[in-house]
């Protein structure tokens, strides 16, 4: 799951989507891709048509590919809640610097598509109708109980950049979306165009899936923020949830970026988490936020150069204001980013957070 | 139709669309407004779900208020080409600069209501309908093949703009759209903030509404591009359509800011586009921009000063390059503004244009 593989965009998947009733098939049904891979906004339009027409609510996972269990959990918040779920991969370039990993992200589509074909979720109403006594077989019963994902909108670059989008922003041409206040400070400060790209492409995304409800992780907070903004400010129709973080089990916030560093680091890095519910603990007695970051600090520097911690803050959940004291009834975002060191023997940021 | 009226944002209109099959009745709705003013985004998006249900395709005008012949093409356009057709009125703060004209543009509610009510489009097939031997009563068949304005959304300022909207750029939270390359120059050097309020306000109708057709007039040239590029870029699925100019008898450009003026300006300003006719001939065998420009300014300054004539330039009709000499294959846009005396002792800007 942690190596990256060779993107091949010239191959075209194009499995039809299709109900089998048969225990046989059923069976075959749990192994193979069952997903609809879609290339161009039309063909996206036309599922979407469909789905009006069915009366079926569409939940949107957007992700960048190399697909891990944090994925996993926004796709299985949007089975549950939607009754079609689509998933984007697209490594979107107008986010990136072009100092940044653009070229080497990790990528591995087939990898992906297996992972989301795999993927079952299974209603909570359903275990009644799989051991139902007039089901003739439990096996075609529970195939058809469970949802799966329906479609993966899989673009080029050409296809969501009509207008082309060079790396450096002063070349930029075309319509972009930026959200004023929110984007410049914490990852912004470091990234600058970065929220502004996230902002374009979800916009674009969401004038042609049209989802019910758009799913990100909780492990990207500013992201979370700024999309929330942007769905109400450009008044869009849909509703964003945000899953919560999934951990290793050692703690370290899952984040395809992970692929980039060595076992040992990997396990070093437990020390963030660690540090974040030090923090979380000191919080319990202290809202000045000097002093739960420095419980977060003491932590990292266990493992980690000082030097390397780009930054710990504590900022207000929805306006992202620097906060010296946490209001205890309004909480805050205590958030942060570490470079650590990778298997190129270059540095690797990892970012987490918590919500106090 | 040219004196300011006052806007009465307090009182609340809400007339709901009937359709009448008597004669008598069929009569009365002649004169009596049978459309939905809609407040909100919920009371809009639930219009558009039943168009959708019904299989309508929606049209969707967008004004500022004030509305005049020009605007009325744009209805007729959308009238003929939709099943249904929503008109905004709506003064958008974020296009105006603070020195500019905000509290003081026309806006005249009751009366841009009253001009829509009585706006009917009468397809080119009904009349073999109204003629029809089989209807009872040509009238009431004549008022039932009619298509007329379904809904106007006149929305308040806090609607739009939930994150609300200071007049300086500085001061502005929350999302924004801009269109790279294209805002800067012509209106937008005049006008840095312009087209950024317009692309963002535009941006947030076209969610709420998902129109199949949005209409623009060609007298607003670069807005056209603009918006063009904003569909194509933000992968809308909707079409922009450009109605051509609609002019008062002397030639001036309908604008809802010719209010502004006394009448003898308005007659004076027919030098504007008898100068842009001048340069139409002058292109037919001069290619050179400054010559084609020259014969602008010309018939302009016969009645105004040269120095109140802020551009008149050539550019591409897709990138507004400003060209020296306009490729006879190409063509281009020939535009300009000139601040012409108004009634309040201050100067109006005028704009216009015409393609080569």
């Amino acid at each position: 799951m942690y190596r990256p593989r060779t993107f091949r965009t010239l191959r075209s998947f194009c499995y039809s989507f299709t109900r089998f009733s048969s225990t046989a098939i059923a069976t075959e049904l749990k192994s193979a891709p069952a997903i609809q891979i879609l290339r161009t906004k039309a063909q996206v339009r036309k599922w979407r048509a469909q789905q009006i027409m069915k009366g079926n609510s569409v939940g949107f996972v957007p992700t960048m590919g190399a697909l891990h269990d944090g994925h996993m959990s926004l796709v299985r918040s949007s089975l549950r809640m939607n009754d079609k779920t689509l998933v984007s991969i697209f490594v979107n370039p107008s986010q990136f610097a072009p100092n940044e990993d653009l070229a080497s992200y990790p990528r591995g589509f087939d990898a992906d598509i297996a992972m989301l074909a795999e993927m079952r979720y299974l209603p909570s109403a359903a275990p009644s109708r799989v051991a139902s006594p007039e089901s003739s077989s439990s096996l075609s019963s529970s195939a058809v109980a469970e949802t799966q994902v329906d479609a993966v909108f899989a673009p080029t670059v050409e296809e969501m950049y009509p207008s082309g989008i060079p790396l450096e922003v002063e070349a930029q041409r075309g319509a972009f979306v930026t959200v004023e206040g929110l984007s410049s400070q914490l990852e912004g400060a470091m990234r600058p165009q970065f929220f502004r790209g996230v902002a374009t492409v979800i916009t674009k995304f969401l004038n042609i899936i049209q989802p019910e409800r758009v799913y990100f992780g909780q492990k990207d907070v500013q992201q979370t923020v700024v999309v929330k903004r942007l769905v109400s400010d450009l008044c869009y129709g849909c509703v964003v949830i945000v899953v919560p973080t999934t951990r290793a089990a050692n703690g370290l916030a899952l984040s395809s970026r992970n692929a980039y560093l060595t076992d040992q680091v990997r396990e070093d890095a437990a020390v963030i988490y660690r540090g974040l519910q030090h923090a979380v603990d000191t919080y319990r007695t202290e809202t000045d936020a000097k002093k739960i970051i420095a419980a977060v600090v003491d932590s990292i520097t266990e493992k980690f150069a000082a030097e390397d911690i780009e930054y710990v803050c504590v900022n207000d959940l929805e306006t992202l204001e620097e906060l010296e004291n946490v209001h205890p009834l309004k909480g805050a975002i205590l958030s942060l980013a570490v470079r650590v060191p990778n298997s190129f023997g270059t540095k690797t940021r990892l970012i987490d957070n918590v919500i106090l």
